[in-house]
């Protein structure tokens, strides 16, 4: 039964938004009285019928409702790239895997000060779906090195990067348990400065292994270390 | 220092490829008596010269050489996904993360048929540039399920799947020491019948976690815990 998103729910109906009812009525070629499946992004998952198959405005009817309890806190700050391809595969595979939150952090190095977070949260939505989750992460504005890293985070916080210095195998240190949050540099990596200041704002330094990562890889690594180990 | 790949290597001098030598000398508008780093995919590194800036067929004088061990090995084999990007896209994160052997299956709900080795030998030499590596990952053909599962592997082969059967959780039978092989299937997922070949010929099933992953998702966060765990 094919899944869709929506925000616009009440007590007995949903209204599809006009992409979600083109898509149902006019590629799925669904009919009045089929059932789909709708989830809120809240944690619920509807099972609903058709009852007005208008494809610009779809209407359903709820048969059924199911809560599902929101997942462990899993949050990724990281330094948007350049290609701004690899940001949306960033948020697309970290939504699979699992993440609750996302953070943009501008940085000394950051080559890219620009982030759509409409665009990601459409991203977002669309990788919700696929992945069978029922929480939908949050993405928020970006904002700079340090606005981020003075305020408070998770109980466990890393910032991995590549500078010779003492550092923890994230692998050693993660636990899937509690609320993590990882920190992923640009390309030119964190300064020195900015290490030091998370260091003393009660983050850990950790490494991902002997290989140089690219961000948007660094990303999915951490987070599959931190959600499965 | 700029690192290129080369397999022509003589006693004493390095031919860089027409692409190669483009770049150097174009590009990074390198010039005589600068230094590169070369490595021949085998374990070495070697430090040179430029000694003929020819921008067509440069040509380096070897300074210094250095041998690095062989990585353990870490066996991906996947079924390509209809849409090539995210096959290349395996590749190059898969040789980032660390992978050894990468192997192209075939299997019944496999929707491409076709895989381009010399393409994916491109991605791959470049992929370990970035990452600091020096032993080239293998890229082998494709191969029919059948004939891949009933050959020679590893000392660890996992095999994921979707469904619903007994089942290890990777992470806690991966160990990084270890040679590993894991299969991932395909977007409609293996058969049954392919899983209980792949059983019967001492594989074992895992999952990735409760999401529902992608094939490339999945092949990147198995490596993930497999190389760094």
């Amino acid at each position: 039964m094919p899944t869709f998103f929506s925000n616009h729910i009440s007590q007995s109906t949903i209204i599809l938004d006009e992409n979600d009812s083109r898509h149902a009525i006019k590629s799925l070629r669904l009919k009045s009285k089929d059932q789909i499946n709708i989830i809120d992004g809240r944690g619920t998952l509807y099972t609903t019928e058709i009852i007005d198959n208008n494809p610009k405005k779809t209407i359903v009817t709820i048969l059924n409702k199911k809560s599902f309890k929101a997942d462990i806190p899993l949050q990724l700050a990281f330094c948007p790239t350049k290609n701004n391809d690899k940001n949306e595969l960033v948020v697309e595979k970290a939504v699979e895997i699992g993440v609750t939150k996302i953070f943009p952090v501008f940085s000394q190095n950051s080559e890219r000060r620009k982030w759509n977070s409409q665009r990601m949260e459409k991203i977002c939505i669309s990788a919700l779906k696929q992945s069978g989750r029922y929480w939908l992460p949050e993405i928020h504005q970006s904002c700079s090195f340090t606005d981020f890293i003075t305020s408070k985070h998770s109980e466990k916080n890393f910032i991995a990067h590549c500078k010779d210095a003492p550092k923890k195998a994230l692998s050693n240190v993660v636990d899937s348990s509690k609320n993590q949050l990882i920190l992923i540099g640009p390309e030119g990596d964190f300064t020195v400065e900015e290490i030091k200041l998370a260091l003393k704002n009660n983050f850990c330094a950790v490494d991902l292994g002997n290989n140089r990562l690219r961000t948007e890889t660094a990303c999915l690594v951490a987070l599959a270390l931190m959600k499965n180990t």
